[in-house]
């Protein structure tokens, strides 16, 4: 039998408070998604004048982070023409991410859970997924 | 052109918080997702102990309840054998919902919204959709 | 080789014109999707108030019709518990519509292509596109 | 609440129009497809000769510009390999468009629909969307 650490509903409520700070800070409004460890939906949060095709994005980026234990700009170089794994953003129905916006959340060594983030660019969506992961860290005072 | 009033993000959030007190009251740890008028995502929470395979359902549920501008109980019965929308139980890729839980949210005779809510029987997650239109109505001082 | 008789872009309009006049007589805005005679989309339209949810399933109804050469009431019947085509309606994806709202269009004794309309009650969604065919037949001056 | 602008059926029968002259200037039969600004389908006309593999790509080019609010050309440049994007062509199941054709539609700085177009090249393409915009307008007297 194995034991899993997951994120629980308070972390994916501080992970999206966090983002949103960020995002509101940049003056980006963003689509926010955090999923357990697992891949599946724990919170989305689309702020007023978030885009429509970033809803699926961003839970798509954090699915990827998630469920590959990766944030999805690595993806983006071992996916380029000629390296490893060129081709793999097609995978799972097109929901393999493989540009920034996706971390996955690393508590005390284990994936415990992911954030994507959709609206901005790449950098930015990025940025606020850092963000998120601060937050969560300094509130419950969790360590990677 | 066409003026469309929808919920905003922090109408969505009241919606969670009324929609999740039920669920704590009544014991039962629930997906609840709050679509806008036109049925895209724009806030979801899985409750604590929240069922994996109510994530879609819920969702789903919001959706057809805000783009259909009906509740989804009222599909289940022009839906049983012999009523005249038979068979609607699996349009649009399975999405539209025929059983309780999801409710278009109206705002001075308009929809504006939906909820959708799963994990517990049809008829609880009804009572929670219930109250969480009847908390952002409150809180907003909102009229049907 | 064969030859195909087939709607034109000129047909599909006076089939949805003929379907929104009537719409509008019985105050029910309507998606109305017209299909060719290989079951893909010639034109559509989604009156103003016609339903998010009515889009994919007018299109299906009409690729229905078209495709299956036959008005989707009459898989109503045929798609009970215990009749010969139970199950049909979770076909192609869910796209095979079981309920009324989508015709063939015959000319001359072959089938042309298709009208599918959702919003209303089924009985007032066949209504209508039995309204955009007479309008065609008439306009056109084709017959059965 | 928001509150937010949309085109109406008029509309977008006047984007198609526009489009539709211009294909027919051009020598090319198109796909036309007008998404409102949540990015559900208003209206759709395939022309005499316009593709069939076309329909779709003109809905999602649509379903993009209007959805990202975005051109869908501007991700063309975005997504090639090295560049921040990369790999997004194929998110949301493939509807991300990232080549030219698919525009949104803008009235007094908000982005209130879109249009897509498909069946000649990507520059005969978005030459058609542009003038369909051009048409509503002049039509309408709107102003970006």
């Amino acid at each position: 039998m194995r034991t899993i650490q997951r994120l629980d509903s308070g972390d994916a409520q501080l992970l999206i408070e966090g983002a949103a700070a960020e995002a509101d800070a940049i003056g980006v409004p963003m689509c926010i998604a955090i999923t357990d460890e697992s891949g599946n939906l724990l919170a989305f949060k689309r702020m007023d004048g978030g885009k429509v095709t970033s809803i699926t994005i961003a839970v798509d980026k954090s699915f990827t982070a998630s469920g590959a234990q990766k944030a999805t700009h690595e993806y983006g170089e071992a996916s380029q023409p000629g390296a490893p794994a060129y081709g793999i953003f097609s995978a799972i129905g097109g929901r393999l991410m493989v540009f920034g916006g996706g971390l996955p959340v690393k508590v005390d060594g284990a994936v415990v859970g992911g954030i994507g983030i959709s609206s901005g660019t790449p950098a930015q969506d990025r940025q606020c997924a850092e963000a998120g992961i601060k937050h969560l860290m300094e509130k419950k005072g969790y360590s990677e």
